[in-house]
């Protein structure tokens, strides 16, 4: 029994209904030769599921929603479109896609995978702003790596 | 003695001398708020030791030496010189640094931590490389950090 509980704690713990989305994301987009950061914060206050950054330099977010309820809870979302290129939704068969608004991007994922089903209308970045993004982009995403790799790290700043 | 072997292993092949310097670098560039990727390929057939992102965009190189042998057989350093705007040598206290070049930085490290004995000028990498750089920095650490995250990618580019 005990076995069981942490087996089944083991399975679903690390992986909630949204990180699973954002996993089958992430491994779609790898294979359109994105590269993906998860939980990316463009600047303070703001945190995206998914930012995606093309070989171009595009930058795509991707926010994963799970259920009705957890994209009504997303009042913040508006303020992610000037952070990137395109912006999506991802979610999966169940979600009612006639939630969404008009004019966004639809991903239909799951954990394992992931499909475009509705491309935006590309917004560019102004380049100020990409400059900037592609740097914190780079210096989080090497950070968390160093992070991964060192765990007992010297300084406070990893 | 089986138990002894797998223990000195453990301890001493995933850092050689040369990866023990890198850890320290890191560490210690990371105190200067820089964010570091080891073994980074600035472009086809160049792969430093050390790329270091500052926080205005700066691009330092840090190549670590364990040894007067490990120095001598590297032919390719003076090839890294265009592709950041400052490069270091990092050395541990038993390095006799008067077979360094003049002109280059020095870094006296160990495995937890370093320290900047030389700064060497600034040579600025054009606006276009420096672009160019950042966004293949950030593009790999996040495919190296996804692929640690997720360790059965769906794609073959993870």
């Amino acid at each position: 029994m005990c076995f069981l509980f942490v087996h089944i704690s083991f399975m679903t713990e690390p992986s909630s209904s949204g990180r699973l989305l954002a996993r089958g994301v992430c491994r779609y987009l790898s294979s359109l030769d994105f590269a993906c950061m998860q939980e990316f914060s463009p600047t303070r206050g703001l945190r995206v599921d998914v930012m995606a950054l093309g070989p171009r330099g595009e930058l795509w977010v991707v926010e994963c929603k799970s259920c009705r309820a957890d994209f009504k809870a997303d009042r913040k979302w508006c303020g992610y479109l000037e952070w990137c290129d395109r912006f999506f939704w991802a979610v999966d068969d169940q979600f009612s896609t006639d939630l969404l608004p008009a004019g966004t991007g639809l991903v239909l994922a799951d954990g394992y995978g992931a499909e475009i089903l509705a491309m935006p209308a590309e917004r560019p970045v102004a380049a100020a702003r990409r400059k900037a993004l592609t740097r914190k982009f780079a210096r989080d995403a090497a950070r968390r790596l160093q992070a991964m790799n060192d765990s007992h790290p010297a300084t406070s700043r990893l």
